[in-house]
């Protein structure tokens, strides 16, 4: 794909559409410079102009422009994605949401709720748990990231495991397609069977298909009570075999997430918190349970006990009080940012099912004996998805670029030998492309790429991302 | 598109794939029968051969074959459907799955099952239920529909309230495409972002993209405990009303059924079940708990109570037997059949944003006097989902052809301006298709258009449905 330059011409048409406020150019450097990057890496990108619309019609009207002139546009929510999704690869446009970012209804009475892409996760559970209602998708990132951005990469977070992902929230949107037409993917309702389900080949499709304007999600009643426990266990492999011990005992806890030993180590180093881990505890599982009435959530909690009892674990730490609940969770939500402070890294968003949790943990460390790298392994443990962060530390720039993909083949060779595939909530975007034919088939390829076609057929939404 | 006739050198062909006793000519009418009509109002349609094929292998020939020679082929179920989407209205073949009929694995480490499309739901129910496991979507028919058809359609049933839909139990479907091609459609779990959602394009699909051929479904463990009360309303728009104020009270209850006063008459009446309703009751609304603890769904049972004393009501009947509890559930899944061995009808599938119930009950009344048809309403009220049933009864054929639509026309116009659409688990198929374009816009049926020949360039998969 050719595409063209972004022309003097060109700008001032984006100007005129968008007004002088909202056209950052590279001559801008400052304010430039958050353009250039998303959380993946150390990768750094400069576009030739980011416009940042204030509406659907002003994004239509840039899509028209364009898709006409074929110039490259790269949407982005918040820029807190880990696959380079928001990176613009080709330059051209940097199509920023950011002024998108109204809720625009709160509706009690359907639990649903309209917004725009540009608002911010946790703002927007706030606004809803005031109401007593409640959105549980909750990436690491709520602080910061952007519902937007959440649906385009079908983003996770801790409470999947009980509530579903993203995609299970979305009843519908209004999208911009490349061709500038604005269209909503469905209708405001609990079942659709009337049509295809334009909605979820949206939802996950990496801002290469169109670009949400407006959002309808469900919402469910905020269950007020829960219950958090971290779980130290001896042996790591047995941590995650706890997992699907407690599902087979018929418990389905709102999260239940995986830490290494290094993990918590170095997120409670980067925060201040002292953990003091005993020598011998190799990992553990963050617990949460939820629910309206707090007899039954100890009640849960004693089952959760008698699984536990099974296996070779130290003492249990049962939060006693909101604040002791809240460093347990920002242990684990820094993880990343712990990592990231600590050494360049790349991290690896497995997913298998979540039984076979142990063998993946197995093949990673024995993959990186071999390969000579370390890794720091955490994640949601009852969604069978594992971050595997791998660490350059002194790894020579040499074997970083070229010896280190080898490996992550082989990772990511043996979750699909599992049953998995090499990403549960991060996105392909642009640096799992090169692995993107050892999870999908010649056949799911040709079909993506004719959908592709199909939504943008002069390839000028999101150019260079998810396929190789 | 212009089709080819299934020729004798053609049934040769197939008969070499399927064998002998799998291919079923027009010749033998008595075995043919089954296969010129589903449950959809009295239509009938004969195919040219009804194929019986026992795996992928033998399906991807059958389309090699179809799809190299213009035959069209329509994939077939149990035949329960309801819009029409199993009949030959182009005639050629029949392909049938109920030979793929295995319950391949469950397993209970990971909580999926893979099965064959042509498992009856309920027996797959059952066989999970007997583990300790729980697969919820339940359709009225699911004493006989398949798997296949539940996915096809987008199939909810009484407990999708609670518990979603079919669609949202799917993790991953092999299914073999017009081409011949067989391909899985995504991995076995239960979070992907890597690459387009081919899963959930297939589903509600409704056999115009690809055949199905196997499922891997996620479950989840069983709540042994339930609760079941019929709660008699004096006025029916209190009934539709008191279904949203008991979401806004924080309650989710597994199933939470509307049925006019009609509805449950004629049921008790089809199904000799004595009824006995008090002169002034319009309309009942059949509400369950599920859960682990008795003791807590005796506390959810009061708050339910006290939501339900604001409203006109008669007394709640609270179900003290399992042989009561069935007997009510019995009366709620009847109510089709009883209106169809009442008269020849119509029945429409609408859903709305759930509080909008009211407003959608009282259209459809005010459009039926205008119209002059009498409807039978009764549906899954805590989805928004309202079955209307239009009775033909003593309604000249002429108005029933040609005056009945222009009727139907504003009842579906009505739901789209509720924010609702005009399928909610039934899908277009055949019968809707006339009514397509007041619920898609032309972006909307353009994109869906391309899809469905990006799959099936020569248009031989189930011809004639959805698309008008």
């Amino acid at each position: 794909m050719k595409f063209n330059p972004v022309t003097p011409e060109a700008v001032a048409a984006f100007t005129a559409i968008v007004g002088d406020a909202n056209v950052i150019l590279p001559t801008s450097a400052d304010d430039m410079l958050r353009y250039t990057h998303d959380e993946t890496e150390d990768l750094r990108y400069t576009p030739e102009v980011v416009l940042k619309p204030a509406n659907a019609s002003e994004i239509s009207l840039i899509m028209q422009y364009c898709n006409k002139n074929l110039i490259p546009v790269t949407p982005r929510g918040a820029g807190t994605g880990l696959s380079g999704g928001a990176l613009a690869v080709h330059q051209g446009v940097i199509l920023s949401t950011e002024r998108l970012n109204k809720i625009v209804t709160i509706d009690e009475r359907n639990l649903q709720a309209t917004v725009e892409p540009g608002v911010i996760t946790q703002v927007f559970q706030e606004a809803v748990i005031a109401k007593g209602l409640y959105y549980p998708p909750d990436p690491s990132s709520r602080g910061s990231c952007f519902l937007g951005g959440n649906l385009s990469e079908s983003s996770g977070g801790p409470r999947a495991v009980k509530y579903g992902v993203t995609k299970d929230y979305v009843l519908n949107m209004e999208v911009v397609l490349p061709t500038g037409e604005i269209t909503w993917t469905g209708a405001n309702v609990l079942k659709n069977a009337t049509g295809y389900n334009l909605t979820q080949l949206m939802v996950g499709s990496e801002g290469t298909l169109g670009i949400i304007t407006k959002i309808v999600f469900k919402l469910i009643p905020y269950p007020p009570q829960n219950i958090v426990m971290l779980v130290p266990f001896r042996n790591e492999e047995q941590a995650c075999e706890a997992v699907s011990k407690l599902f087979m005992a018929g418990i389905v806890p709102s999260a239940l997430e995986f830490m290494e030993r290094d993990a918590i180590e170095w997120s409670g180093r980067y925060l201040g918190i002292e953990v003091n881990l005993p020598e011998d505890i190799q990992a553990h599982l963050l617990i949460e349970l939820d629910g309206n009435d707090m007899d039954q959530l100890f009640k849960e909690a004693e089952q959760v006990y008698s699984v536990l009892e099974q296996f070779d674990i130290d003492e249990i730490l049962v939060a006693d009080t909101e604040k002791q609940k809240e460093d347990l969770w920002r242990l684990r939500r820094n993880v990343a940012h712990a990592v990231k402070a600590n050494s360049v890294y790349k991290e690896e968003d497995t997913v298998v099912p979540r039984a076979e949790l142990p063998r993946l943990l197995h093949g990673v460390k024995e993959i990186g004996a071999r390969y000579n790298f370390k890794s720091v392994c955490y994640g949601h443990a009852g969604d069978g998805n594992l971050h595997v962060n791998i660490i350059k530390a002194d790894m020579p720039d040499e074997d970083w670029q070229h010896k280190l993909p080898e490996g992550i083949k082989e990772i990511f060779r043996l979750v699909v030998q599992l049953g998995g595939t090499i990403s549960g909530e991060h996105g392909i975007g642009l640096v799992q492309r090169p692995y993107i034919n050892i999870a999908l088939n010649e056949v799911q390829l040709r079909l993506m790429q004719g959908i592709k076609q199909l939504f943008d057929p002069n390839g000028i939404l999101n150019p260079g991302k998810i396929f190789a």
